[in-house]
């Protein structure tokens, strides 16, 4: 088919990601309150740790021009060896669990699931998602005409059940072959704030494993762990890697960007022996590697010690902006919207009463936009699958970038706006 | 079509570059001089300037903030306008004569030619290409299933009259629809040296736009400017931008990574209107937007005067190191081996007589190996055209990387294996 624009297909497809339309009314109105937006915290950067790794860094010429060259298109061995034995040591594993071979640096997790997804997924092929799940892997997805499953979440995480379900109308609909992914975000998810626990990862992994025959190929399980250290209670859970056995079909995806810093946009996975090729190869297509001086800054975060001793600094940050935000909850919120306290990430989630829509078209959305204070809508967190319904009544409350006052007023105006409406 | 890997058509496809081989026969051999790598020179990497940028941007907690968090998919505005108004003043225009909000940010131009193809080409579509040209713009395509037309070149860029031949043949087979693209390396080209003259970016512009009834959509020019800042002798030559009347057609692609630091990995590119959002939605899905850590030491490089003042140490540092190589080789090649003393960029592009191959299978090729010297074989810098032969007996020969003595001892090699088996 000829297209006038002279597009490809993919760049036809591609439309708008919600987040650009969010951020255009955030600027469009300078007063606006933004509970939106997936920026960190601003106060508790790393700004004298990173000080502190440039001069160290810088005041060694040769390794101050070790990071100003190229570097391979894997990444720093010694950054990839360092990432991959704190993975382990959180799985409590032995730092030589898993190969460092098998991992890739890259220009924060959203390029590395990009590669993943352009190395698995034709046109017309299917991810399985959450209900919901993370709205900028939906936009990788639409962009490339990939269509997305939803799968029901449950407290802690997956709907096995409903997995099994999906799995049998695929099969069913003779769709399996198009099945490439399960998709989970699996600390204090993205917006939901579940944590799936490691038996459903487990199972998770069984369950595709017995739809591979009529698959005809694997189907692998990507696990994105982007809030993983953004923990403040309750333990750590294992990652999938640590129940795949022989490690070839769990792709582990997680990022320095969130716990360190977004402006440092360095992200890494892990990849099955298969995979590690075919990515590694987009990778070098894409752009040779990841910038030599980030990765140097990171491995000297982790070496010194920087990056340990910045993590509580963070999560108490964040620990303490979550209550903020949940005592304002308490206090402005009609009782009727409910919400979980999230323990850990950066977001709340609430839900409103049925007959109250929270869409970008509701009058909800355009009373809260009036009076100064944004939400993302939740609608925009699941997949265009229309086998089944949608809840019009969801919200993604986020704490990490506005200041405590902020995040205090905003929900005021929003406890004010729902009032009104309820 | 159900593949048993499970991979994408792109995943199943894609193969391993040419320089990964390369850069792996290097590892195997020690004492290898490589005069293959693209690689820039370490001794003049910019690190008093780098470390002094930094102690500026740390010293301001409020600046170090802004540079450890996210910044705009599009890039930061200042570092823009300061590259846009950088390219105009080259273009011997008014600072303002290209809008910034037409440029893109990215992790090195080689982003930037992803991100433009991406865009514009689908499977089976046609990119012309010069021949030679920039083998990683090769893979590029291969990834994709695009094909690449070979276009000739001249001592002064593209042959025009050989560039409408094509597209005449193009026309007859009806296979103008899929021709989306001509893609020039018009600075110092990797891998000829060749220049392209503004005529003839002027030129090809017309021409192309000549076959769009026919193609039913418009067809672009790529110009990929990566080396224009390693000049070392001549004029500077006006990009095609400057000759685009209404900015509709051509696509202007350049770097900082080659003339401040290629471990800084910031690249740039211009795009006609009807190409911006399509692109920067794209690279929304890649990555967000390009780190704000680099971007910023780029803003300061350049708002510092720092980046110009080092670029003519660059300058003297790669024209001498090229005239050592000329040395060489007038010392050591045979008189039956071609080759030109280039003006700017990393290369020396050679011919050895017709019946004497360079090939990776070749007799030349393997001596030299043997004898710890690697060179660019030049037919891999040919897209894969039948429609024409390629060369087979060329060489590229860089002299970014490798130092005085190992530029003059690789040389000295080559020349002993030259002489032996001419």
């Amino acid at each position: 088919m000829i297209r006038k624009s002279g597009l490809s297909q993919i760049g036809e497809r591609t439309i708008d990601p919600p987040i650009s339309w969010l951020m255009k009314l955030a600027l469009e109105r300078p007063k606006l309150i933004s509970l939106a937006a997936g920026f960190t915290d601003n106060a508790s950067l790393p700004v004298e740790e990173s000080a502190q790794i440039l001069t160290d860094l810088f005041g060694s010429p040769e390794r101050a021009r070790a990071a100003l060259q190229y570097g391979s298109t894997a990444g720093d061995e010694d950054l990839r060896r360092l990432t991959l034995a704190r993975v382990a040591g959180q799985d409590g594993l032995a730092a030589k669990a898993y190969d460092p071979n098998n991992l890739l640096i890259t220009h924060g997790s959203q390029q590395f699931l990009y590669l993943v997804t352009e190395c698995l997924c034709d046109t017309d092929d299917i991810v399985l998602v959450e209900d919901p799940t993370y709205f900028v892997y939906l936009s990788i997805l639409q962009s490339h005409g990939i269509a997305a499953c939803g799968v029901q979440l449950l407290k802690d995480g997956i709907d096995l059940e409903n997995l099994e379900a999906v799995l049998e109308r695929l099969k069913k609909e003779g769709a399996l072959p198009r099945v490439k992914l399960l998709y989970l975000v699996s600390y204090f998810q993205n917006p939901s704030g579940i944590t799936t626990s490691l038996e459903k990862k487990c199972a998770a992994l069984k369950i595709l494993r017995r739809y591979e025959k009529d698959a005809g190929h694997p189907i692998f399980l990507l696990e994105d762990a982007a809030y993983r250290e953004l923990r403040f209670t309750g333990e750590d859970i294992s990652s999938s890697l640590s129940v795949d056995s022989g490690h070839s079909r769990a792709i582990y995806s997680g990022t320095y960007s969130k716990p360190f810093a977004t402006g440092v946009r360095v992200g890494f996975g892990f990849l099955p022996e298969m995979l590690l090729k075919p990515v590694l190869r987009l990778k070098g297509n894409h752009d040779f590697g990841t910038s030599h001086l980030l990765q140097q800054v990171l491995n000297a975060a982790l070496l010194s010690g920087k990056y340990e001793s910045h993590l509580p600094v963070l999560r108490e940050r964040y620990q303490h902006k979550a209550s903020v935000m949940a005592d304002a909850l308490r206090k402005y919120f009609p009782k009727s919207v409910q919400w979980d306290l999230p323990s850990g990430g950066l977001y709340f989630w609430a839900r409103s009463p049925k007959n109250i829509a929270t869409g970008p078209k509701s009058r909800l959305f355009n009373s809260a936009l009036q009076n100064d204070v944004l939400y993302v809508p939740g609608e925009l967190c699941y997949a265009a699958d229309e086998t089944r319904p949608v809840p019009r009544n969801e919200m993604r409350l986020s704490f990490g970038s506005a200041s405590e006052n902020n995040i205090v007023a905003g929900i005021e105006r929003l406890g004010t706006v729902l009032r009104d409406v309820v």
